[in-house]
């Protein structure tokens, strides 16, 4: 059952063209164990500096995730602007403010390093790579990673990958990861990479998961009101590995259900601000939700 | 099982990032005949000029079309040139020879006024409406349109759309059409307009088909090869029209394996230029892409 998650805890302030918010909490970290939260105990490691409070640390604890690696140190936490315009699919970053993030050395409690199943949110590859091998018996590792790292940092992004199962970037990613503009092509060379398991994320256009030599597509759940796609990456990420930590079964025919879990997750993400609709969900509702969406993409021949 | 159409038959000259084609027999009434002839028997009403040669109309005896309807007039046939860069997802027109087809007014033999099944393909509103009215009793109408239309002949489009079942059109004419982003408010306010069957082809991510109240989400077939997307809306329109026609079966089931016809035969018409996968196909390859397709969508939760 245990699911640890690395990454960034930060405080977000986003305008959309249903709204904005000032200086929310967010961060690849929170919004996985969030998500996760609903189907496992989750683990969260990151550092978040001074100004971080109570309030924002309740939120993990009702959720009943574990913040022991959850390290606070001098300084400010982490702080991104951006917004989003028109149809909302790409944000457009207005301010980074690394902070305490910059210096982020991620220290893994005794406790943790048995962890069956890690996410190394997206992070500096080096970074990932030390916390994957501290927990050299998991069952399943899957890693985030970005555009900065696969131009920045290749070398060290290509040793990460080849100690990881599971990648999971969106298509843009692949195709720059790969330099190829075919999606199947892409997958067969980041899987040469190392991860056999690679889900792309396409946004409001679903997921396409390359699992070996089997591929699930599946498309996004559709939805009425759509406020505000923060976090629906890490969200995605989230609901997939905590249905795993849950089931413990890496059978393909569940490993494509944990697409779908992490896909009806994602569409709650994005219904609302921030971590709103997330923390204001409950079991029934996923589940409700996972039968829409099987309802949505059922058909037989 | 009688399914008729009525479009354009064209030459098209086309450059990709995989080659180029000049003068190649295309159109809407083409790509969707030949798709659905793989599935039950067509007649298309289209025109074409004293250029158009014995052995193009060869390509729809082979098929075993009806071209009792396709009117010869004096002039040139419909020409178009175009090309699509990089990721292919737009064509390009270079440009647009109207030719005969500026002055076609179809006219139906008496023999097909009680074809059951009919496309409006893409022309005038105005004649989509005379056509339709002459097959009062037909079971399934259905209509594509495009941009030129939506914005010059509002009224006359909307006249149209009152009085067909299924309109089959992309995302972004869907976004047009009703003035709305959202594609669940997009999909309402079209169907509150007439058609009560609303597919909205969404290119390489796929088709959402909105049936009264039922919605139905397929991904795109996943290809390895993709040479030109020509022609892959009007014989997705075949594949759909054409099952149809052969099951004559309009429940929701049915029309979302429907859904899936159109897909799979819209997947093999972009591996290759023009309408030559569709020419050089069979039955198997078509029903084995369609458990491709099955085992690439597959769930249970």
């Amino acid at each position: 059952m245990s699911l640890m998650v690395v990454g960034s805890v930060a405080f977000d302030s986003i305008r959309t063209p249903y709204g904005e918010a000032e200086e929310i909490l967010g961060g690849s970290a929170t919004y996985f164990s969030v998500a996760a939260s609903w189907f496992a105990p989750v683990r969260v490691v990151a550092v978040v500096g001074e100004d971080f409070q109570d309030r924002h640390l309740g939120v993990f604890r009702e959720r009943g995730i574990d913040i022991s690696g959850l390290e606070r140190v001098s300084g400010r936490t982490f702080r991104w602007r951006g917004e989003y315009l028109n149809d909302m699919s790409e944000a457009r970053t207005l301010e980074t403010q690394l902070n305490v993030f910059e210096q982020f050395q991620p220290k893994i409690p005794e406790t943790h390093a048995s962890s069956e199943f890690l996410f190394l949110g997206n992070i500096h590859p080096e970074l990932q790579l030390h916390v994957r091998r501290q927990l050299s018996g998991a069952r399943l590792v899957a890693a985030d990673s970005m555009n900065f790292w696969i131009t920045k940092t290749p070398r060290e992004l290509a040793q990460t990958l080849k100690e990881v199962d599971a990648l999971i970037i969106n298509e843009g990613e692949a195709k720059m990861l790969s330099g190829l503009e075919n999606l199947c092509k892409a997958a067969r060379a980041i899987q040469a990479m190392g991860p056999r398991k690679l889900v792309v994320k396409r946004g409001e256009h679903g997921v396409t998961f390359f699992n070996d030599g089997s591929v699930f597509s599946s498309p996004a759940y559709l939805l009425d009101e759509f406020k505000d796609p923060t976090g629906a990456g890490d969200t995605f990420a989230g609901g997939f590995m905590g249905h795993l930590a849950r089931s413990k079964d890496l059978s393909d025919a569940n490993l494509r259900r944990a697409v779908v879990y992490g896909s009806v997750m994602a569409s709650f993400a994005v219904e609302d601000f921030g971590l709103q609709r997330l923390l204001n969900l409950s079991v029934e509702e996923i589940e409700t939700r996972v039968r829409e969406f099987t309802r949505l993409t059922h058909f037989d021949v």
